[in-house]
């Protein structure tokens, strides 16, 4: 059997699969560097807050998950974590049964993760999330396949990203400028866009909004179309506009846009939008649970859903998500928040064996320091705009304890647990207030 | 590692997955003898028509499927058979774009496999089916580890089925009678029923019907319950009757049913039977491809949805199946065809790892001769109304080379080359009219 994947297979086609089984999880909160990008519910802490799950087994192999770092969110992991231990990795089924039992009786809140833009998520599935892709990356390396080929193999070498452009200030208040300097009115967009582009090669870019007047945003977005001919444009403002200023705004960019994302909150707000423009409609706002598509869908408020893997339940059932958005003529995009190099290459092995990804995802990649992650360096990396799915076993990345024990500690030392751009903004301009719409 | 499923895993993770393809693709057509089992298109030929796909790949391992034997889908999937060699067979993305590809341009008519009851379901999902099981098994194979983990997980070690009730005559004229006897009436029918209950420990029931008056047939689902008091009774009438019939009939039956299955053709007719009748209505007829989802959610035509790995692109396919309907909220049960040991393998692992499965499932298994079939004895048994999940490697089922070669004997001696259960009717009744609804 010279080409078989495993050596030892082809003997062993009568023996039933031996047992494996989870005996203790490790939940290490995290903070790694974050720049002042500026949303609509405010700014970025200097740090960015998130949890690394180590799922280990009887078999003496571990997987990897990454999920947000709220304190709320870490009570209900550790929920989680007793709940999972004696489960067969190869079970995901029983790992979401057992989660969702383990939460039956939470009282804990918040942990959204989300800073307050997306509260709807299901709480079960963004719990389960980081246990789905550690079971995947386990089963991937007893198995010694990589996770695309356990989600039904990967369509594409690579994985396209967007440039993730955000209005931002030069430095944190009272610390250095962070290299990438201001951007806070066209030419300081247009500008970061020329960097994003030249050095990383991305063929599509997106603009956080929400920010500024939308005239001014839309201005900025011409700006990008004027010096980028070719790119497909998006914008997202996370809802911070009414539908009055969404049509208003949303004619103004037909033509120039690729995808309108959340320009307005909630579901009936969307189609009435999208009655009115002629532009795709995307979300990953109004539509951020299983329980939203039957109303999204029936109400025709949307053209595209943006998955993301850590609020959709992990990487089996976002593929759920995927087969929906096939089956009722959605388009498929991906969302992001800021993340390290375990949830980059989940999302890059999600985004391979989907075949219906019909845009290039979001990633803050750019932002981190690529000093700053919990995985060995070398393996993920954007080239032309696009990262290569990791061949190696399960997920194709290994952590490395001496960049996890650095992290953590800056997290210790950071005091922040529970990720907050309002308060963190109003620390500078304390009349802020995110209420949404405000335009 | 002592506990680990494959020896040699943990020695080769930093090793990336050495290559396998399918190198080639064998067809071969089978038939098995088939009671005269009456529905509401005609009668049961004296065989059940077959195809045995087994894929090949240059790791030496192959997988096994199973589908219909009609002459136009075996030419289809002899289309299909060329377009997948050299394809990865964990990549079943890549084996259902080369598929689709190869049918894009066929002419082949007819194949649907259902003798003209189901002539709607997706064509290139049907033919994509055997070889998704095929390539799940080899997965398994090559990775000691059995289907249901690659599906995300066992659910239930064992899957529950329901007695499959039929009118029938005692024997195919000009035979000897097949020791069932006739079934004509409900006395018939409750005698069958007990004799299934008593073999076979069924736990539920359900009645093939649309073969006699409307009426009649629900006298036989009242001497069900007269006789079974605590099991769950359905009935199919495929289609047979018309709305003011289905809502009349189905008003009798209300507190007596678990579901009534297809009682009027189409999306339309189904919702308005739903909207006048206080029972679950179940489909394996109005919605039999994910295109036809979309319209039958919008207009509330269904409750439950049969899934059919046959039609609905084999097990994985099958599984966004089962996503869709969590998400809105439509039941889940199974539908069967006269099958033989390779799809019963097929169903029970999917059943096993799809955890809203609200119902046991349907299975033709009992009117087979146990003797024929082209699967090794001993694996697959119904034991108080359930399979075993199998847990060896693959689908866990191996094919007798003995059998198979008889089988395709009996097929090639048949001359049956297309299910045609109206054609066979009409030998005894010149003016049998099989068009629905007829009552």
């Amino acid at each position: 059997m010279p080409t078989a994947p495993v050596n030892s297979a082809s003997s062993q086609l009568s023996e039933h699969r031996r047992q494996v089984a989870i005996n203790g999880v490790t939940i290490t909160p995290v903070a790694f560097a974050d720049p002042p990008l500026l949303n609509t519910v405010g700014v970025h802490e200097p740090y960015a807050l998130r949890a690394i799950v180590q799922v280990h087994t009887d078999a003496g192999i571990s997987g990897l998950g990454e999920t947000y770092g709220d304190a709320g969110h870490i009570a209900r992991l550790r929920l989680a974590a007793e709940a999972v231990v004696g489960v067969d990795p190869f079970n995901i089924n029983a790992l979401r049964a057992r989660i969702a039992r383990a939460l039956a009786t939470d009282t804990i809140e918040g942990g959204h993760g989300m800073s307050g833009m997306v509260t709807g998520s299901s709480t079960s599935d963004r719990v389960l999330s980081p246990f789905d892709v550690a079971a995947l990356d386990i089963q991937g390396k007893l198995l010694c396949v990589p996770v695309s080929d356990l989600l039904g193999g990967a369509v594409r070498d690579s994985v396209d990203f967007s440039g993730y452009l955000f209005y931002k200030w030069a430095g944190h208040p009272g610390r250095p400028d962070d290299g990438w300097g201001a951007a806070l009115d066209p030419e300081g967009i247009v500008e970061q866009a020329r960097r994003m582009v030249d050095g990383y090669g991305f063929t599509a870019l997106k603009l956080k909004a929400g920010v500024f007047a939308p005239d001014r945003e839309a201005d900025a977005v011409e700006a990008l179309r004027a010096e980028f001919p070719d790119l497909p444009l998006r914008i997202d403002p996370n809802g911070a506009w009414s539908v009055d200023t969404s049509v208003r705004i949303g004619r103004r960019l037909e033509g120039v846009l690729e995808y309108l994302e959340d320009p307005t909150p909630g579901i009936e707000g969307m189609a009435a939008v999208r009655r009115q423009v002629d532009l795709p409609l995307a979300t990953n706002m109004c539509v951020v649970s299983f329980a939203d598509l039957p109303p999204a869908i029936s109400a025709g408020a949307i053209d595209v859903v943006l998955s993301d893997h850590h609020f959709w339940g992990g990487l089996r059932r976002s593929q759920h998500l995927g087969g929906i958005a096939e089956t009722f003529g959605l388009g498929l995009s991906m969302h992001s928040n800021s993340h390290l190099g375990i949830s980059l290459a989940a999302m890059v092995h999600l985004a391979s064996a989907t075949p219906n990804l019909d845009y290039a995802c979001d990633t803050h990649w750019p932002w981190k320091d690529p000093d700053e992650d919990v995985v060995a360096a070398g393996v993920l990396e954007i080239v032309d705009g696009a990262v290569a799915v990791p061949t190696a076993p399960g997920l194709g990345v290994e952590l490395d304890e001496g960049r996890l024990e650095s992290l953590h500690r800056q997290y210790l030392d950071s005091g922040l647990r529970e990720r907050d751009d309002t308060g963190y903004m109003r620390r500078f301009e304390p009349a802020f207030d995110p209420t949404s719409p405000r335009w």
